[in-house]
C-alpha cells in the first residue's frame, strides 16, 4: 500500500527550514508496511494545495498532510482538501466549545480567528488535539483515506500515535517488519557499498539503506513479511554474510553508538577512563559522556589547548614538545600517559592535531597540513599512537579524529589493534 | 518569478534522510529573487517523476531536479524529463568520450552502464560535471527552464554555482537582496515572537524567519528591492526597533554564534579563559574550540566527570562536596575559581548539574532534579553562580548548558550581569 505526505508551509520553504514531520510519519507508515512514494511542502496557497492534494489522491491511496490547521488566514488546509473533494466545510458546535473552554482555563479571550479552527470537511471524523488548539480530520473518499494533522510535531506525533495509527492498521493489510542497524568504520562509504553490494543486491527483501555520517556508516535492513519468524529469518539471511564480510570494522550490530560499545567493553573489563585533548577542545570527553551511566568508567579529562597547558596538566615534557612539537606522536604518547597517570585511570586516549583552518609548524620548520591527527593510548600493556590524515573542514577533522580514537580504544580492548 | 525543485531518489524516502540540496538551492535562487513556491521528493520511478515535471511545469517557470542522473537503471531523471517534454533522448558522443577517458585515468574499465550517462534531452545544453561522471543538462521550453544537476552536494553546488546561476541571472528580473541576521538567548521562541511580532508584522519587505535551535534564537530578516541601498535601508528601518526590544538579549547581529562573540570579548579585553565541566563531560571546551582562533584566549579544561577528580584536578575542597554536593553553587563557584587558578586564566568557567536520565542525590537527602544545572563565573572581580533549572532530555541539557554559559560569561564582561 501507497501514500503520500504533504507538508504545508511557508516556512518550510526557505533555506533554512527542513519538514522532519514527514520522517516521522514514514517511519511510522513503513512499520504499518506502508511506503511512502512521494512527499511534497507547498505553500499556505490555497489553490496550490487543492491542486497537490487533488493530485495525490488520483496516484495514492493513503495521504497526509502536516500544517496549515491555525487560525490564521495563512492557515488553508482545511479550505484547500474541502476544494480538492468538493466537499463543505461545516462549523462543528462541539469543537467551538471545547476551544472557548480551553481559552478560558487559559484566562485568556478567544480571538474571532480561533472559530475557523471548529470548521470540519462534510463527512471527516474529527481528531481530537490534547496537546493544541488545532483538531485535526480523517477524511475517507471513494477507497482512499485522508488525515489532516496539526504541524507542531509535539502535537502531529500524540495524534498520529493515538488517532491514526489504530485506525490505518484495521485498514492495512497485516505484516511483520522487523529491522536490523548494523555500524562500522574504518571504511567509506562506497569501499563498503562495493564490499557488500554483491550481497544485500540479491534482496529486494529486505531492503537495505547505507548511511554515513561522522566517519561511522550505518547499515540499516529491513524485511516485510507476513510473519515475524520468517521477517527474522530474511534478516539473518543477509546479515550474517555483511557481517562476515566487514570483520571487525563493524563496532555495531544493534544500532548503538561507537561510545556506547566502548563503554560496555570498559564495564566488562572493569576498567577506567580519562583523556586528554588538544585539537578537539574537549569533544571526545563529550562524546563518551553522552552515553548515559558514562560515570561508571569515565573519570574526567584534560583540555590542554596551550602547550603549557600540555606540560603542566598533563607532565608533558618541555624537551619533547621542542623536539617533536604538539602534533607528533611522542606527544600524544605523553598526553595519553599523563591522563592515565593524573587521574589513576586504566586506560587514557589522547587527541593532538591540526584542526585547522592553519597548518600548524613542526620543530623542523615543515608545515603539518591541516587534517594531520595523532592519536595515543595508553593501557595496562603500554602505550600506542596512531597518525591520521583526515579530510574536510574543521567540524570534520574534529569529529573523525574522535571517532577513530574511540575505535582505535575499542580495537585494543578488544585485541585486534 | 517562482521555481519549484523536485528530488529524485527512492532513499529520500526512508525514515532517515532528508533532502539538503533543497536547502541549499532555495539560498541560491533567493539571492537571485526567485521565490521557491514548492518542493517534493519523487522516487525512482519514470512515469510518476514524468507526471511531477509536467506538472511543475503548468505552474512554475524554473524547475530545477537533483539527483537519478547515474549510471544504473535506477536513475530515470533524463528519460523520464524527456517524457514529460516528448522530446527525445540522443546519445552525446563527446561526454561518451569524456566518460571513457575519466575511467581510463583512474586505471578502471568502464562499465557498459555508465553510457547511460551520455544520453541528453534533445535541445539540452550539457553542464559539464568536473567532480564527478554525471554530466548535468539545461533545457528552455516555451518559456520555462528546466536544470537536471546531480544528486551529490559536492556536484551539485559546484555546477549551480558555474552553470546554472550566471545563465539564471541572465534570465531573471535584476533584484537587490540584502539579509540580516539577529541572534539572541536567554528568551524561548515564542516570547520572542510575541515581543517582535507587532514590529515585523508590519513588514512584508523584509520577510522575517524566527528559528530556534540549541537555546539560540535567529532572527532573519531578507529585504528584496530594486536597489542595494533601498534594501538596506529597509533592513535598517526593521532592524533598529527588533534590536531595542531585544535589548542585551541579543548577542549578535550579524549571524556569528555565541562562542565567536565571546571569543571577541576576550580578545578585546586581552584576557583568557580555562573552563571545568562535569555534565557536560567537555562540551564547553568543544564549543569554545570550534571558533577558529580560540587559541588566542582559550587556555583549556578539566573534565571532572567523579567527585575525586574535582578534588584533585581542580581543588575543590572535600567539605564543600560533602556539605553542598556536587551539584551546587558552592562546588560551581570552587570549580570555576580552580580551573582559573590552575591555568592562570583570568576567567574560570563551570558547569555541573544532573543532566539524566537520572537525579541526583543531594547531601540532605533529597534529589535533585533532571535539568538542575549550577554555573560558575570566576572573574577579576570575584566569583558568581548561577541556577537554572532545564528542560529536555541529556543532549537537550548539556546545550542548553553551554550555552547559558557562555552567555552569563558575554553579560559579565560587557558589566550586564
Amino acid at each position: 500500500m501507497n501514500a503520500e505526505i504533504i507538508a504545508v508551509g511557508s516556512e518550510m520553504l526557505t533555506p533554512d527550514r527542513v519538514d522532519t514531520n514527514s520522517l516521522y510519519l514514514t517511519g511510522e507508515l513503513n512499520k504499518l508496511g506502508v511506503e511512502v512514494v512521494s512527499k511534497s511542502i507547498v505553500g499556505d496557497d490555497r489553490d496550490r494545495l487543492a491542486e497537490a492534494v487533488a493530485r495525490a489522491l488520483r496516484s495514492s491511496p493513503v495521504l497526509i498532510l502536516s500544517g496549515g490547521l491555525g487560525p490564521t488566514e495563512d492557515d488553508v488546509t482545511r479550505e484547500a482538501v474541502a476544494q480538492a473533494l468538493d466537499r463543505k466545510l461545516v462549523f462543528d458546535a462541539a469543537i467551538g466549545v471545547a476551544l472557548e473552554r480551553r481559552f478560558a482555563q487559559l484566562k485568556r479571550k478567544m480571538a474571532e480567528n480561533n472559530r475557523r479552527q471548529a470548521f470540519v470537511i462534510e463527512g471527516a471524523d474529527v481528531l481530537p488535539n490534547d496537546r493544541g488548539t488545532a483538531p485535526g480530520q480523517w477524511l475517507e473518499e471513494s477507497g482512499s483515506v485522508v488525515m489532516l494533522l496539526p504541524g507542531p510535531p509535539y502535537e502531529l506525533r500524540a495524534m498520529f500515535e493515538r488517532q491514526c495509527r489504530p485506525r490505518l492498521a484495521r485498514i492495512v493489510p497485516p505484516l511483520a517488519i522487523r529491522t536490523c542497524e548494523m555500524r562500522a568504520t574504518g571504511i567509506t562509504e562506497s569501499e563498503l557499498d562495493q564490499l557488500i553490494a554483491p550481497v544485500y543486491k540479491k534482496y529486494d527483501n529486505p531492503a537495505t539503506t547505507i548511511l554515513a555520517s561522522d566517519g561511522t556508516i550505518q547499515i540499516h535492513l529491513r524485511a516485510r513479511c507476513s510473519t515475524v519468524a520468517e521477517a527474522d529469518r530474511l534478516l539473518a539471511e543477509l546479515a550474517g554474510p555483511i557481517q562476515l564480510l566487514l570483520g571487525d570494522r563493524m563496532y555495531s550490530a544493534n544500532g548503538d553508538p561507537l561510545e556506547v560499545v566502548v563503554g560496555e567493553l570498559l564495564v566488562k573489563a572493569h576498567a577506567t577512563l580519562a583523556v586528554a585533548e588538544s585539537c578537539t577542545g574537549g569533544m571526545l570527553g563529550e562524546r563518551i559522556t553522552s552515553a548515559a551511566g558514562s560515570s561508571r568508567y569515565f573519570l574526567g579529562g584534560f583540555v590542554t589547548y596551550q602547550n603549557e597547558m600540555k606540560v603542566e596538566l598533563l607532565g608533558v615534557s618541555p624537551e619533547t614538545l621542542e623536539r617533536f612539537g604538539p602534533v607528533s606522536a611522542e606527544c600524544a604518547a605523553a598526553m595519553a600517559m599523563g591522563a592515565a597517570r593524573r587521574t589513576g585511570a586504566a586506560y587514557g586516549v589522547s587527541i593532538t592535531g591540526a584542526a585547522g583552518p592553519d597548518p600548524v609548524a613542526a620543530p623542523g620548520g615543515q608545515l603539518l597540513p591541516v587534517g594531520t591527527v595523532y592519536i595515543g593510548i595508553a593501557g595496562p600493556e603500554g602505550v600506542r599512537t596512531a597518525h591520521r590524515q583526515f579530510p574536510g573542514d574543521r567540524k570534520r577533522i574534529r569529529i573523525f579524529s574522535t571517532t577513530q580514537a574511540l575505535d582505535l580504544l575499542r580495537r585494543l580492548m578488544l585485541g585486534k589493534p
